[in-house]
């Protein structure tokens, strides 16, 4: 037996929406210290991870661990009919082939109940190394969504350089270039505003700003998104969900871009 | 000569809404007491029924019964160039081969006047029998539109069952399947957001989706709507307009569906 | 050496969309005394002018004058790119092929550069003579854009006609005709909501609702429009922009169509 109760509906749906799009099937790893989910896109080029853990949850119970594959799209449709303060309750008996839904509203005048057929996706979990990244931002999730749908109606790649100035977000099409610059943020006033640079060493890498897109529909999930980057490693987008867990998401570079960019 | 003045066009613009895309052309008969329209879908599967009575207008004036014969789509066009609160009057000289539709603006600024073709329309108006029904539900409306158009997203038609239980509203698609649950409201906190069953008699019966989403068009019209099932007849879903008159629906039944579906 | 700074992006934003969608390529001419535009349509029915002042912005430098060949949808999406309360600068070195635009955030946290390729524009600038008008009419700019959005359901082409019954405004279709009539506002409560009709000589001519339509974009960037007509001249709608300049457009009348409609 599997059993989880979420709090408020609305969490599960934003994180539905934060996934659905990029990834058609996935594997919700479910285990006594809470559940994940690892992914990689069709194309294989980059690769969501999303943690939830179990004491994030009103009641959490898993007697042994269990692997849920779902349809993401077909979970999303479910989840949209929950009302956002449903609670919701996510079941699975052991050896059942389906997962049962259970949104109850507040004042429990209406419930409803949902089946959804459980599928087999092959899939190995990648062992993700701690890099030492060169460069770390912490910025507004919505700044950061707000960069990257800007830049992207003028082409298709991004570069992000970082440097003593800041960082710099530049895209080139043939109707023209453009690039936003953020700065470290001097004054204090709105701390959710702020953007924080950390640079151990200048960085500067391209990246297809088709994937970044579907990473910003995570943005409703935190105030707050980190970027990291590496010279020899996929950049990293982290949108950090306060103490229930994170949703990250992995870019390989544009290899060669640079160079031809130039 | 017929003329019928409304105080705001909001309401004109909401019943038109609520039909037009049930029914392209209808007759508006108008009699002393008041305005109906009854009209089938295309397809022949539901009903619409519209009464408006005389007294609810600020003036109303039928010299002889009149059957205004008018394309639902075309009358929706010329009411969406009302302003909500403009003042509707409509009107039509005898033997008149259009009917008038004059905005006014409360300051008077502003007037409109179209002028809408009427067409010959074959219709029978059918006696509805006054049936005893088996159950009657009465719910927000906005309930009702909800649920309608979440299961829609599961499968095409909802089997709707009666019992001690409550109402339960159930779909089975091929990704998996949905319930719905209400409970009679014991609380009285919110009576507009009450629900009320009365059941002499437990029934269950399908209907397809698709009717009932659009009946659902009309719950702008009214806060609550009343659903009526009965073993032997068709569905009927109410909306009331307070002391102006109704707009109702009747839908038949999904014949063999509940088995199939077991 | 040109450059000049808007102190918000929001009017440059405004002006791009209602000139975008009736002019693809146009000349910016940048003079001592401040920007000029005047373009037609590609079917040369039409033709936009737009005015703005030098003194109406931070910052105005024009080293000699220069003509900014440039595509409007190119420089729609990078105004796009701007938050509302950026400040924008525009710049261009003498004899460089693209225009610099500079976006900065009012806590100087960000800032966005985009480079816009410049366009050889064929353009000769007609001298518009200054027509003593048979009739204007000021209104409301949301007003205008309703009345024209309202009677394009119904028609492609309105004829406008000042009388002494004030101003109506007249479509035919195939499913019936409409008209709205303004008249003189008497009360002054609301001066920002006034109608005001200055008529010398009756008038009446038809206009294709299409080009009056793509003119009521500009809607946004002023609380009044001014409409004037003459029998023997295009019909003129402006919108003023207080101290900063004006955007007009011209429509020539659809010439016989009067008979035809009678």
């Amino acid at each position: 037996m599997f059993e989880a109760r979420f709090p408020e509906a609305l969490l599960l749906k934003k994180i539905l929406e934060a996934i659905k799009d990029l990834v058609q099937d996935a594997n919700f790893e479910c285990t006594e210290s809470g559940i994940t989910l690892q992914a990689m896109d069709n194309a294989h080029v980059s690769l969501v991870t999303l943690l939830l853990r179990g004491e994030g949850f009103d009641l959490y119970r898993v007697d042994k661990p269990e692997s849920l594959g779902i349809n993401l799209n077909s979970m999303s449709k479910i989840m949209r009919c929950a009302a956002n303060n449903d609670t919701v309750t996510v079941d699975k008996l052991e050896g059942a082939d389906t997962v049962r839904f259970l949104f109850e509203s507040p004042n429990a005048d209406r419930m409803s109940e949902f089946h959804l057929k459980l599928m087999d996706i092959d899939s190995e979990t990648l062992e993700i190394p701690e890099s030492m990244y060169h460069a770390e931002i912490e910025l507004p999730s919505a700044e950061l969504r707000r960069i990257v749908s800007d830049l992207s109606t003028m082409g298709d790649s991004v570069r992000i350089s970082v440097s003593k100035e800041g960082v710099r977000f530049t895209v080139r099409g043939d109707e023209g270039s453009g690039s936003v610059i953020l700065r470290q943020s001097t004054g204090v006033d709105k701390p959710e505003e702020a953007i924080h640079i950390v640079m151990n060493e200048p960085v500067e890498q391209s990246f297809a700003l088709k994937y970044l897109n579907l990473f910003c529909k995570a943005a409703p999930l935190s105030a707050r998104a980190q970027i990291k980057l590496s010279k020899d490693a996929p950049l990293l987008v982290n949108f950090s969900m306060n103490n229930i867990g994170y949703l990250a998401y992995y870019l390989a570079p544009k290899i060669g871009d640079e160079d031809i960019e130039e």
